[in-house]
């Protein structure tokens, strides 16, 4: 195996999807130009990104390319959506889960601290949501919804999250920083009312990103200066980025179908083979298939610590992510294994295994094979008191 | 002149530094692992990271790289470091010109409608903040001084700053993002507790820039949720745009006086051929020489309207920008025309020609002589009762 590596890592990076990346590079050999202001360059340069605009309307379903703001990434969008609203609202109340990706919990308790309300979301031993268990409130809201779980791989049902949101007469933002392409949106994101996209996690560029924000839909955009985006994001566009992300978005159009079944046959073959060959693995979040994003496992080895075993991994050529696909100051185990009450010897050794647009099926024996001895290695160099 | 262009507005884009395009495109064709992670390809990754951090230190003349933040570009440079400033501080003064660019004014707004105290330091004719007319104030203080103007090209004293913001106890940023590289930051950014920089403006990829912030300021992070940079700064890092502002300014601590001489050169050519055949042509700001951001030109023709002006003159084969370098929703004439008394005939017809590390100095006798063409028609259509 010298040299040779298995990189299972996909929703922290990856490489760039080929039309991404030849967009991006006809436009960083360009004049570069900014697309405001009125001479030829600055005009070439718009058409360059409202090109990529009516990509990602598309590629939402949306009619309105206006309302599609590009950001610099995942994390922009999602404290822009949040805190742009809570900025505009003024005060109200917040739904969301205890699981949520750190970014939302970072802009829902920074509102909270302002003095939103905040009411949780339960959710079930997979990580499903349980909109039954909660209360509507009063005044203005807004449901903070993921479209995949980062962790548990789960995909949420967003249409009993449009009916929670009309009877709690809330606003509803969803994040799809993880599982856009991978998981369906609602079509023409009806009654979707912000969404926000990381453009990295699609193949397109990193410091790329959007968000869509319904018309009519009060927000209030938070990095501000010049005009750019219709004054909802000041800035000097990124225009190879964005110009990769159209491209991006445009080739899932094409061939998101063809990706989905590949990462979805390469996500059962790796899960089928650890699990026949490693005998304390356990997938958290649902099985594979329409509940599951295809590109994501999220398994523990009870017993063992996540990153260790990650960095055995590593050692023996296969790139996987130990511990939450996002870890926070205080988090020691993924807030989403506790919420779904996952026993704390599976919370600390959880191995999140991501799939690209390129499943290395014929590589997957081998990488169940390499688990299974790295989860050996690591067992016998434990002290018996262990 | 057909097909031939000369690009005179570098201010707002331009091509990229080949060491910079380069660097990015070697990241842009890798495996594209997020820096974070214990595998191998995120130490890689790691490594390309903190190689441009430290040229991006050395850069600045600082010895401690682990004190710069990247960020997604000169706008979000600028308002995380006030408003990271006015967050923690909680209240205070903020000092500041009349005449700064929209990015600081939408921040320092934003502080001041939370309680902030404002208070102006007017300027000359010229563009010369006058520090003697200003009264320190109580309490924590954030004195807000720009590098370079935008629309002036005046060169800011910022060791008169340094003693205004220790006379005042107040704390001193620097908005560099118009001026880095073509203008000299003090040595060791001596009494410089935070500086915005802006890569795009460096021949750097869109998309990137950076915040200096001096050990011990203190201040909070505007972008939340992931741990990235030190927790001061959330987001998948955008690796390839970072390498390349690295490569950019490594580039820049190489050849930086030959492009300072070379843009110097053709700034003091241009001026003197647009005022030989051009009757009404006025600099606003410093004469070319220290004072003055050798890369910059703000111009008037009296008489004209800036954005008709730049239309001809593009219509002629010149990109130039007609109006400040940056417009905001209320500003009919740039605020600095309005700041050192200019009149408003002159405030209306302000042109910036702008230049980058490729001053193309044999064109520029064809440019004043389009300028003078462009006048001339312009003057020529413009009806008697104007």
């Amino acid at each position: 195996m010298a040299g040779e590596r298995i990189f299972l890592d996909h929703a922290s990076g990856g490489p760039l999807l080929p039309a991404a990346k030849a967009a991006m590079e006809k436009v960083l050999a360009g004049h570069g130009a900014a697309p405001g202001g009125g001479h030829r360059e600055a005009r070439e340069s718009r058409e360059v990104l409202e090109h990529a605009r009516k990509q990602a309307a598309e590629f939402l379903g949306v009619e309105d390319p206006e309302r599609i703001v590009f950001t610099s990434g995942g994390t922009e969008s999602v404290q822009s959506a949040i805190r742009g609203w809570g900025e505009d609202a003024g005060k109200g109340t917040l739904y969301v889960s205890e699981m949520e990706h750190p970014v939302v919990e970072a802009a829902v308790r920074r509102l909270e601290k302002a003095g939103f309300r905040m009411m949780r979301i339960p959710v079930d031993a997979e990580g499903k949501l349980q909109w039954k268990n909660v209360k509507p409130g009063e005044g203005p809201g807004l449901v903070c919804v993921h479209l995949a779980h980062h962790d548990l791989g789960i995909v949420q049902d967003l249409k009993q999250a449009v009916v929670f949101a009309k009877s709690a007469r809330a606003q509803l933002f969803v994040d799809a920083t993880f599982g856009a392409g991978w998981v369906s949106l609602p079509a023409g994101l009806n009654g979707v009312d912000l969404v926000a996209i990381s453009g990295h996690r699609l193949g397109a560029p990193k410091g790329s990103g959007l968000i869509f924000i319904r018309s009519g839909f009060s927000w209030r955009g938070q990095i501000e200066g010049g005009r750019q985006e219709n004054d909802q994001r000041a800035g000097t566009k990124n225009l190879p980025a964005i110009a990769g992300l159209g491209a991006a978005l445009a080739e899932w159009g094409r061939s998101g179908e063809k990706f989905r079944k590949t990462a979805g046959e390469a996500q059962r073959i790796l899960l089928e083979r650890i699990r026949k060959t490693v005998s304390n693995a356990k997938l958290h979040g649902p099985e594979p298939g329409p509940e599951r994003n295809p590109a994501h496992l999220g398994i523990s080895f009870a017993g063992l610590e996540a990153e260790a075993l990650a960095l055995v991994l590593d050692r023996v050529g296969v790139a996987a992510r130990g511990g939450s696909g996002c870890v926070t100051r205080e988090m020691k185990i993924p807030p989403a294994m506790k919420a779904i009450g996952a026993k704390p010897e599976e919370a600390r050794s959880l191995i999140l295994f991501t799939l690209g647009v390129t499943a290395p099926i014929p590589e997957l024996s081998a990488v169940a094979n390499l688990v299974s001895e790295a989860v050996k290695r690591l067992t016998s160099s434990l002290p018996t008191s262990f």
